[in-house]
């Protein structure tokens, strides 16, 4: 998680540095203070205000149902990269089926809070009990059922778990504190730097693309751009082109460049981004 | 902590072989079936009776107040290894001396159990809220105080934390569930590796010596040694001499052997142990 | 020779994803399934059509003399990518002056059926044993003389084989099974990977370079750019500057740049591609 | 292997040192030069008599049918250290249930040669081909079926395949050269060292063991050792007690050690072994 | 350092690939031959023409007191990437507060030379001994006083030392050998470098940016941006909208992007730098 | 050289414990203070009296000219671990063929003090310049010869380096500074640390040998092992045999255990050992 911060961080312009054994990094904006805690316990602190803003999920949130502003959901726009999910689970053999079934029975979960309020919400009474760890291979030794965090579901499969039901989705979210956001001074630095990483998640999963264009094929082009993104373009000294330049998703661009190259482009360049802010 | 409980469990003479991803590492005793889980959660395991026994700390026996039967406490003979300590710590600039100081103050610990107890014992009322981890370095920001766990203190030294006071010592335990331990058949395998277990950890810090030694000199020889430990004395072929082979602690060897050299001993062979049970 | 793989469809636009110890990587295209087989084995399984489509190279073509649909070289731009080759190679002591003098002699091999083709051409009779590896240090005690792959040649001298001949040159080809690529829509996606993957290549040893100049310098300033790639030139709002935007081998870039500001370029920027397609 | 055969050499009393990039390790034994070459073609050279003998595995004496002489299995008496097994192996829901189902398959092994002897002898014929790697993940859609070596079965459930049967069972060999072994300079080079690496193999799973017995209860201690292995019992000068000195299979020792305390050893003591040679 | 310099040269546009073992890298320009020496040497050995130009640091060439020409500084436009500095440093606890209470004393350092010379620069008498090493742990047991090289200081706190005085700031330096450098066909070759070299290090902390922005804005947009840097506008085919693009500094992007998009910008990118040459 | 030492004294029987990024291990001799320096400076910081003891190499011992108390050679007894030497060696194609030829050249080492007395007592006058490392690359670009330390000549071969002659060779020795050593406490200190040093060394390379022998074939047994290590002989309660345990050189072993079975010997072991003190 350290890294993946100071590199979000890094790509949105802000250089975090690391020192060796110190929960205190250090950040080349001297308006701002570091404190590195773990996500679990982010939204306790700003809610506290003992911290003005920081980063965590929108589970840990819920989890300790802090009081806190959400400043921006921090959406990544790379395909693979997609919400946490939070889900009841029982081993492949277990009779349970739906979380009715789980009535008396034992779960072990890192999220207490989010469990309880999913069971009472479906009317459902189980003792539920805190897991230090490696909560995936408790069942059917030790607990009935666990509600675990996942992204692809391979641990799951892995211990011979079958999901029951979703408790939850979460994103990253940017936080602050209610009394520090109203004050205007700290606003300002709170919103430049979620417009900041905004913008360097947004690049994330996109890139550049300029080439020349026969002015005779230039309506034809544009068709195939995404209608979403109106690209630039410039005109050349020689007056029979034009270049065009856009940013598209990475994803797209593998389809679209064939079929500019048959639609008569030339010189196609792909370049990398750094940060898309629209 | 996998690792130095599997090669514990090795030199105590039970192969244990961990499954990469797998917490069921197998054991070479069709006996017994092993499960990996956190110290925090062993002794809760081990009350319910999914397990019959496991290896804890008696910090956690306490902050999860289960109800157990204690085996043996595992104590190292090597100077090195010392109980861990829960320390009450607050940092180096704080007013706080005692813990009657703490009155209405907020203080982190991972264990909110044994931190309660220690709290009411000395009649102080104050705010306790679990830490997942890196409870060291949120006081003084986010927290006044802090019970932590500490071996040799250079981390609360480099987090500028001073003692307050010592909550708890811990040394490693095996425990057994009640019931388990009341059947002969389960009982007789858990009193044999508590047996071995003792002698491998005894083994850590000792080692074999043997010597020649002419018959005159016998007794000057036996007097260097320490007390404790009777020696194996031989009869050689040449009757002049004899052969003593004894048990020593590494740390006594480098003051005792120059001592057996000057005193007539020849042929001072020292030799590593696995195990040793008096 | 996977994360290779894998970072060259990545830089093409296809993001693989390996899971550990799985050989059926994930790839974001949902027409298509990915299965990792050694570069050996390629030819033979699109061939026989298990596979309709595959990425190995002209020497494992040849070897296995598949009869499969080559659709694409990949040739990379980067001067210090060459083609590998198979070499005919004796110790550096050996009276081997060529291919004649082998005859009735030992040779060992990866690749058999090369080899056997290759004396074949030559008149040779001599005996071919399949290598399982560490082909190289082979000669002269186990063998007369080997036909290896190398790169650089730093591995043949290291165990003084000196080369006798070159049996073949081999690049990268995308290959087809006929079948699969007489099929229109497997054929299209096919293709469009064979310009992606060509794209990605012709950007490794490729950079953008943008620079302000002078419209009187402009004829200068273009004569000093590679005749091959056209430049864009667009027009400034200060009509006494254009900007000149071109792609060049980065070999040649530490040349141009000086001549360029020598003829009155300013404000040159040197920016990574990630593919060009002319 | 390197590591793992180097080792046994060592602990056999053999100094053997790889040179980074070299096969020719060197060997503190001025008679001997060391070659380090593939198990799967040890035999091939042995048999040529390029090499006077080596060590590889009976598998690969069968599948090059090498006429060699065998000197010496190499068993480990370690329990976890068992033959590998050569299985045939088809896909879970595969149709084959026996060998006979595999008429007009497709087979692919790294072992052609031990598959088609074990085809003809059940009387199927199958297509056989050469597998360059990774033959596990091949079925079923590269092929039918595949024969592969398996230690503990975990590659095979992974892969989700099911062993139809066994084609083979092998352990390590060290095999010799008919005529090298026929000189008796080399033969009891040969013999000494299949004779030290049996004893480094044979003290792999065994321990020492020694302890104070007082004489009267001798018998009763003697009774609980293995009858197999011959204690060596030492007159001490206390006359009332004896020395007891033994090797036994580590796997026996937690089981023993508790019973001969019960019997009135005292002072018991484990210690390492590096070769015992009966 | 080696890697570091190769990286720096890489960007520059020289490959340079290093030979494990070998302390002379190649390089892909026909040109040149390199040598890998330590910064220590460099000066030295480019004096005495063994070498035509070099890279050290101006530390050096002030140690050795050699005869170079200093064909260019290398400064580092990352705000992180300060000179060396090479302080006089004593324990926290030492009386000594200014360079003229060391008369007498006893100075470990690696830089002998420079030493001496800024003692002597002082009217101070002391006795300079050159270190191996670890120069930093030597005072007080071992010396007085060291002068030592430090970035960041960090490594002087962690052994309780006090900066009495600064005695030299280095930076890297490009030098060439006088006779080399008055040959045109090498200073040409040289300058090239340095130019180059220079333009790597100028992209290291600058990211290109470029945004559509209204002709209306484009006042207010181009008085955001550093005056400094003259930013490239281009006409667009749509003649209400201009196309800026300019190279920043790193660390003011994040002030300014959120202005730029209040003042109208739009399409906002930011991209990586390879090279900026003014 | 951090490790082996630490390695060293621990099998001596001394706990040495290195912090990180501290030059100053703890020890569990409380009457014991360590620090870690060079083995260039250790001479002479003994020397000044600044450390009463030290380990070092005699050419550092040379080439500071200190003036100390020599209290142990440090020899182990492994064969593989020879002295190393200081060499004095020039390109292969150097016309250099004795120290004489060097009138007048340029020599590089680290060892500048030995170099130059070596030259004089020789009579030959020669640039000597002092070298940071990388010695071996420096001839023939940059220097006419080096002096160099050698262990295997490994590296001089691979820089085609041929020696010419042999300037000194060098063992670890224990080292005092003589008014400490002339102290009775520190001297009784330091010789039991020397004897302790030595008998782990002189155990490094030495195995011990138990087995049972029939009385009448005692003689041919004991005829078969080297000379100089006396065995003892033990009385077995079966009068008919007898326990001969024995301290042998590693390299021996394996030649002498085939001749003890066929002498008669039963259940042969070997054991490791930690220390042997004769």
């Amino acid at each position: 998680m350290q890294e993946a911060t100071a590199d979000l961080f890094g790509r949105a312009g802000y250089r975090i540095k690391f020192n060796q054994r110190s929960y205190y990094p250090t950040i080349d904006d001297e308006r701002i203070d570091c404190l590195l805690i773990r996500a679990q316990e982010m939204a306790r602190y700003v809610e506290q205000g003992a911290l003005d803003c920081g980063l965590t999920g929108y589970d840990w949130i819920m989890e300790t149902g802090a009081d806190v502003h959400e400043v921006a959901e921090l959406v990544f726009s790379k395909v693979s990269r997609r919400p946490v999910r939070w889900v009841l689970c029982v081993p492949e053999s277990s009779p349970v089926r739906t979380v009715k079934d789980l009535e008396g029975k034992r779960i072990a979960t890192e999220a207490v809070g989010l469990t309880q309020r999913y069971l009472k919400e479906h009317g459902v009474s189980a003792h539920v009990e805190f897991s230090w760890g490696a909560t995936e291979v408790k069942p059917p030794k030790l607990v009935d059922a666990i509600v675990e965090v996942t992204e692809t579901g391979s641990s799951l499969r892995a211990n011979d778990l079958r999901i029951v039901d979703e408790v939850l989705q979460s994103t990253p979210r940017l936080i602050a504190n209610h009394k520090a956001y109203a004050d205007p001074v700290k606003r300002e630095i709170i919103d430049d730097m979620a417009l900041m990483l905004g913008g360097a998640m947004a690049a994330e999963g996109k890139v550049g693309l300029m080439m020349n264009v026969p002015r005779a094929s230039l309506k034809t082009v544009i068709a195939l751009l995404p209608a979403l993104q109106k690209p630039t373009i410039s005109n050349l000294s020689d007056e029979k082109w034009c270049d065009v330049n856009t940013i598209l998703d990475e994803t797209v661009v593998r389809r679209i460049i064939p079929r500019l190259k048959e639609a008569g482009a030339r010189g196609i360049v792909e370049y990398p981004l750094n940060k898309v802010i629209d």
